[in-house]
């Protein structure tokens, strides 16, 4: 789907760090066509004016580095331990990842040791819980078809020379962090630690966010499960609300900062008739607000379905004094669903005008389901382009999809920032026709 | 599943009451071996040694009218208006109850009129905001694949009078009230109030209850459907768990004075280590109390998932003056699962032992969607008893499951009590056995 | 739903084999009560007449041995090693049956060897292809959620002698065997051979077909997962019948010699116009026959679906000198799925009406999945009343539902014998209401 | 996922052919930057190289134009009375591509009268079984929550003349096509025959194939739901294949000319040995064979799963004289299921090793289901751009999709071509890594 495309500035620098020259024949037995060059660049605009501006003024259009195999790479596999850490909240498609990455790692390239860190960026550190899970073909069987981890996870950032010390002890020379923003940051930070000690170790991102807002992507793995779960809330909320005379289904959606997941979920379902992101500011009062604007639905259909993402309308919960953070960086939000529940009371109480308000809150249900097979099949590409990146000695970048293939980002790309819905584009478009 | 069977004293009278002697020939084209009688009893207790107690003093055993056709009955199926009305929550199966109704009268009977009234017993009264919705074969199309209903419902009662009059202006001839204990109650007193008004006009139940607690009956359509949505809510609870370090998984279900869903999810899931429920009360603190077992578990195993039904330790959050109550007359529970999170989450901290809470209330999802094929198949059977007994001139009754068999029960047995979980049978032993 | 009872003269024997006085207590921490007694007789009969008639007499009415824990038990637990066999076709709830007994052998009982037996009977034979397999609840953790047996099954008998040596040579004391009528004619002579070798092993039945005709039995696991998932064809058929002019969906289901699979699923779905089961014959020409029928149906609606269970209309397939058996002595049915699209399409072709016909068979796909919840509960109660059987000394006996109880059955009650639908009764008039 | 990309020669003319100047304000009320402009083009192809190669050729590299609402339209919504017809086999998403043109027609642009017409191309003739469906927003509600299309489809091509005469009979100036490239070409031919006879009537085509074969076009809708549903014939495969020593589960899928299905449902399963499909031809015998290869797999794993697509091998199964076509022109193809099933069964049995084959054929439930959110939101997007393009007056042409945008295409592009997995890409390379 159509999505909100970076500025000519931030795309100035996508070059993509390295560790060294890759010097050793890739085990991999592929005709050479299907080796791939870091110079078989892929376009970031598919604008052909836009290009074409670039090209007119002998300039190179902003693009990125091709993902996948190369033909020479950095690191002997026989001589390696990688290592595999998911961060954050759980997300369909974690297990399928882990899987591939182990089985591309041993399978593909001979590499003997693989290991999973245990819960987060805590298990690369010298308080770690849990020793580090030793991951084989054996021990990833079949995970794929369920939801969660198997590593476990967590929020929350630990020392870096710390970690840098721990990686070391135990001779991990690629590491995979799995993660969303605030995980890229730390990402970041360790390869920035790693240059201060003078080590050669690969940091390579796949980025993880149940939200679909990574920067520089076009889809992460799990949303579309996410979107195909959220849809089950709708359909709920929409018996709901026609079962009842003035019946109102209210289904809060996750989104801290992207409405990606209502907006999909309510494309995909058509029966909702508002749908509230944290792109778009709305007023609860006056007469484009949007009770006024439910009255007038209520008096046309005598139901309504509205869809909130959990960051929406926060400037409408009024000021405190201080911002509360969770141990990720994240800001907590208040609950805009519960706060629109009672102020629809409200107004239809002052009104006098009866209703019934359903409201449903799926939460955690949407994301620690298995990955669809959509999904899966991106967690294959992802984990398996992540092993090639880095075992040709790629670092401090991630896996992004675009344009129908893949490429290496920067993980500098994706920190504090996130993709947002762009509301003057067609897809917002698309969910102002189809609702109210 | 073994199911708690009423006392003996209780089953003293199951007569049912009847409109009259029915004496018009039955339009159903079966082998007389396949009409049934009245006196074909079915009996209370399958326990041998119970009914031998009865027999050894010359009594009848307690035993229920058997529901099914009869080769005679009370009205004229081509002069009759029949009328349907569904009160309450919504519960997956109510269209297949309403489609199954109008077929089976219009098909099989021949019956030319069937009207449903809208938005509960509110669409009974001289206020109702919609006329009644004229039912047939074309309006019930491929209903049953939709949650909800397409009558629309609400809690709370009417005046008495005015509903019966407005029975009388509509031509109804037999009432069929799809509800719970409340439904039943407001039925009953229908009933009584036809009586006072000198009308023949049968009123016949058809037990609704997500809870699965209408008394005098084995199960009623909608709780498979909502165990089987309810296993999902619990799956994410326990990969959430598994998933952090100390991770606690915690489930609200539906059960307001019953845990049958709770004990039925847990019963399914089998990853479920805490199975809360309103008949078993439990103490939060002390040595063998909930929170001290809890924090066991998680020492032994790192992860845990609860199940607590809405009703359970309502006396565990202090007292109010006074009880509040829903239209319906049902007492409004405080909010055990919040109530829970933030207990386990001061104990913890209290203990300075880090943990992670994610709590889920699936809410009305498990409620609003289409029937599964069980509950299909017991709707269907439900929806055509309920004819066959309205048709023979039955009245004040509801249509019961009981011992593989369908079974008329007067209505009054199933008001002011509860089916409810017997600690003391297998079935909560079974969860005690598999859980903790 | 509503059985066929077996007869009065099969009913007489209803005892069970013990090997011997139970006189060791049972380690199960349980409230007197809550123990069953032998001569807890629960009634076969749920008619009250059908048993006065018994008690007029002066004789017991027909009375199953009622399951449960039982206060003294027959084995020491500490001192023997169980064995587990899956045999036949798979079914949802293997997975979840094994997990029971191996944990309730365990957890509940203390027993501290569980072997699983590898592919069906051939695995307790001198020509096992794979050692047993030794399950504990590290094994078992989380199989339930998968299809198919984590044991593997085959058909086929074995040397019996040879057999009863292998469990000698294993040390079994108690042996459970999950399968179907062939299972526990097999399970019956091993306990013969048993005896004859003058051993003291328990073998234990547990009825699993996907069929749902195990005599004597209410419900088997696996049917209920069987016919959801059934209706999935059903609808498949629907909607390419409806979207050809003269569209005919025919949808081949399960069902060797009884038409429960196809009969639910139809009852379930309601959009199936035919459903053609091995209990009721049917000509496929003349007026009142088959294909006629199906034509006047297209003239009406220009649509239809057929469901045919595999052993239906098998006498119309021809004659051939020899009937054909698996290795598990089962009669192989010619394809009756087959044959009718033929039919119908010539039939159809010689009249010069257009028709289009959409076969689906979704074979073993509603076989294989993992167990829904009502499933799955029911593989618990079986599984732990077969634990609690074994340990008791009961031998040559099976574990049953009846009458929202579970039971014990001597295997002699099920083997040659298949529950069938009964068209006399209410069940099949249902069908018969609401199809063509 | 990464797709084939047509030669340089084929791309040469993107040109869409247009019925006049649009002069017609548009009705859409949208921000100027949100109407898309014809020059808006979008590049066919993503790599950087390769457009520098036009560019340094001052060549325009090859693009499509973009689709979208134009500010100036070719027809007065309230003159006009649009056409809708399906062709071909049923896919997911049907109902809903429907749905969106008929309420994008209404709601946004004002068209008063839309029709549908039945049963493919014959309802668009004098022949036609029905009259066409008046279409409007209550006759659409909740249909794209089935499967299938409410208009009903068939294979074919009708007289041309007599089509455009039932056009003009109807007053048609749009018509919808909803169909693969057999469709295409009928409508292609549809739109010279207008242009013969002098009308302005607009045909837009909409992709719809659940093979994913529609040349210049980058996911069709049906497809994902399509590799969704055959997951579920995978697992079972897979369990029956585990259950059995030597156990084969053999899978065969939807695919005549291009195995994406297969290829789809393989990545995203992970749990398949083999993947045959048509554009990769494969020996059965000799020892790169595929009967060798399974019997070695077999040797290490005791199973395996096999996934086969419709079209591929049909040069296994001899030569027949003719080639057999159906009414739309496809050949049919031989049973390279069964005949694989048969071919395994000989060679192990001259080999005489022990094997059990399960066969699944799910056949047409994979492509009647209802649309999953991804394809649903597909469908919307589809049926707007295509509302767009002939409110514009564009003809002969369809919408596609191509790098996260939306593109019309000529009609010829699609014809008597298909997209077909490169067995040189990357897609291809990632069976060959996770399979056998």
């Amino acid at each position: 789907m159509e999505l909100n495309i970076p500025g000519d500035e931030e795309l100035k620098n996508l070059d993509i760090h390295s560790l060294g020259e890759a010097k050793i024949k890739s085990p991999l037995n592929l005709d050479d066509a299907l080796f791939v060059n870091d110079d078989d660049k892929i376009l970031v605009h598919s604008d052909s004016k836009k290009n074409k501006q670039y090209f007119d003024c002998r300039e190179t259009p902003p693009a990125f580095q091709p993902a996948g195999p190369r033909k020479k790479i950095f690191f002997n596999p026989e001589e390696i331990t990688c290592g595999i850490v998911t961060c954050g909240g759980i997300c369909p498609g974690l297990n399928d990842v882990i899987r591939t990455i182990v089985l591309t790692l041993q399978w593909q390239y001979g590499v003997k040791k693989v290991l999973g860190f245990r819960y987060g960026y805590e298990g690369i550190s010298s308080g770690a819980r849990k020793e580090p899970l030793e991951l084989n073909p054996s021990v990833v069987k079949e995970i794929q078809h369920k939801g969660g981890t198997i590593l476990g996870s967590s929020r929350g950032h630990q020392n870096l020379e710390d970690m840098v010390k721990t990686l070391i002890k135990y001779k991990i020379k690629i590491l995979f962090t799995i993660g969303g923003d605030g995980t890229f940051n730390g990402a970041h930070n360790i390869c920035k630690e790693i240059k201060r000690q003078g080590e050669l170790i690969s940091v390579i991102g796949i980025p993880k966010t149940i939200d679909n807002d990574i920067y520089c992507s076009e889809t992460t793995f799990g949303f579309a499960t996410a979107v195909e779960e959220a849809r089950n809330s709708i359909a709920a909320a929409n018996e709901e609300a026609k079962a009842a005379f003035n019946g109102i289904g209210l289904v809060k959606l996750m989104g801290r900062d992207s409405g990606f997941i209502a907006t999909g979920a309510s494309l995909a379902n058509s029966d909702v008739n508002f749908c509230l992101v944290p792109e778009v500011p709305f007023a609860l009062d006056g007469d484009k607000g949007f009770l006024r604007r439910l009255e007038k639905r209520l008096e046309r259909k005598q139901h309504a379905v509205i869809v909130v993402a959990e960051g929406a309308g926060q400037y409408l919960m009024g000021q405190s004094k201080e911002t509360v953070k969770d141990s990720s960086g994240n800001v907590r939000h208040k609950d805009i669903g519960f706060f629109l529940k009672q102020s629809i009371k409200e107004y239809f109480k002052k009104k006098n005008i009866p209703i019934t308000v359903k409201y449903i809150d799926p939460s955690y249900t949407i994301r620690s389901c298995p990955a669809n097979a959509f999904d899966s099949v991106l967690c294959l590409f992802f984990g398996q382009n992540a092993v090639h990146a880095g075992m040709a000695g790629k670092t401090d970048m991630f896996i992004s999809s675009w344009s129908q293939r893949f490429t290496h980002v920067p993980l500098t790309m994706a920190i504090n920032k996130r993709k947002k819905i762009n509301p003057e584009n067609t897809f917002w478009q698309t969910i102002l026709a189809i609702t109210e």
